[in-house]
């Protein structure tokens, strides 16, 4: 039996200009500003967006409690070509044609972890990157219940080509946590991920 | 006198197809997955980032101390093309050439909101949208000083085609807050300012 492949066997090869992608591509928006005056602005696209949600794709925050009682954050870690880095991010997968947000995130959270949950509530709609790109995302929140036979010993079920980790991490000096392993891997993260451990962390000098 | 254009008054003319632009173009990736299998992935690049930094953008955490003694956080609102709506961010800019991450915050923070501040750290890199784009950027935090006499009356200093409001929000709450705003005005938000909201909202329930 061969060992699970690391994300960071993964490497580039090459990299080419690309006169519009078969998943990403770029528009050319005419607007007028807020004084009528008529400008030009450029963005990425995903082709992959369905009329029904009009949204992208869900992230979901899925909160665990451990044994010690410390609550923990499941995360994912995968090789990003765009970064050329392995990445720790929350899982996320783009709403296929006609699903819900609800059912993509249960399903992600099964295929990315193997962990079955509960979609509890989702979030209004955010903008990764609102000056670069049009795609947006839902937080979808997932309830894991780790007494169900199930999630005893979750098995991910990846797709051809995905090679994702699961790791969990306490929320309590999550950020902290977050830096350490970069540091220690040489892997990056996702802004979001990043800016919500900031958040967690900020709460303890300036909410207190 | 005129009075000062609203963001909301901005408005979508076209969007039409752009075989890659000036400011946003496409690359296609080969790559190995770590099974060491030839792959192909897309994604979105800024033609601006310079090889200086090899870094896009500087987002900026200022966090103010009000009169009340509630901490209040430094916010932009300005149309955004690609989501055709006003978008709630923190203040950010792209690095200009030559430019370093600390002179790119100070000089953003003036011109956006117009608050003269000091640059205090800067946070590891993170990726906005890793799937989907190389575009990256750190986190500045700066101080102002609000009895600085420069920023008793502070005026941004806004470049042609600008239109950007300024708010302070209290940290306390903030989730709250945005959420409300973005209910009331129609406006959005920027994914990395609201996850940052989420981990102060998280904190108050999950670390205490």
């Amino acid at each position: 039996m061969t060992s699970k492949p690391s994300p960071y066997q993964a490497k580039i090869t090459n990299i080419s200009n690309s006169n519009d992608g078969k998943w990403i591509q770029t528009r050319k928006i005419e607007y007028q500003d807020p004084a009528g005056t008529p400008r030009i602005w450029e963005m990425a696209v995903r082709s992959t967006r369905t009329t029904t949600t009009n949204i992208d794709a869900v992230s979901i925050v899925t909160i665990l409690n451990s044994t010690n009682h410390d609550k923990e954050i499941i995360i994912v870690k995968q090789f990003r070509p765009p970064t050329e880095k392995v990445v720790l991010e929350l899982p996320a997968g783009l709403i296929d044609p006609n699903e819900t947000i609800e059912s993509t995130a249960v399903r992600e959270l099964i295929e990315e972890t193997g962990y079955h949950g509960t979609f509890v509530k989702q979030s209004i709609v955010v903008y990764s990157d609102p000056g670069l790109t049009n795609a947006n995302m839902v937080l979808a929140y997932v309830d894991v219940d780790l007494n169900d036979p199930k999630n005893i010993n979750p098995i991910a079920q990846l797709e051809d080509g995905e090679f994702i980790e699961v790791i969990k991490l306490p929320l309590h000096n999550l950020l902290q946590s977050l830096e350490q392993l970069i540091e220690k891997e040489g892997c990056t993260i996702d802004a979001r991920l990043y800016h919500f451990a900031v958040g967690l962390d900020l709460a303890k000098s300036v909410l207190s």
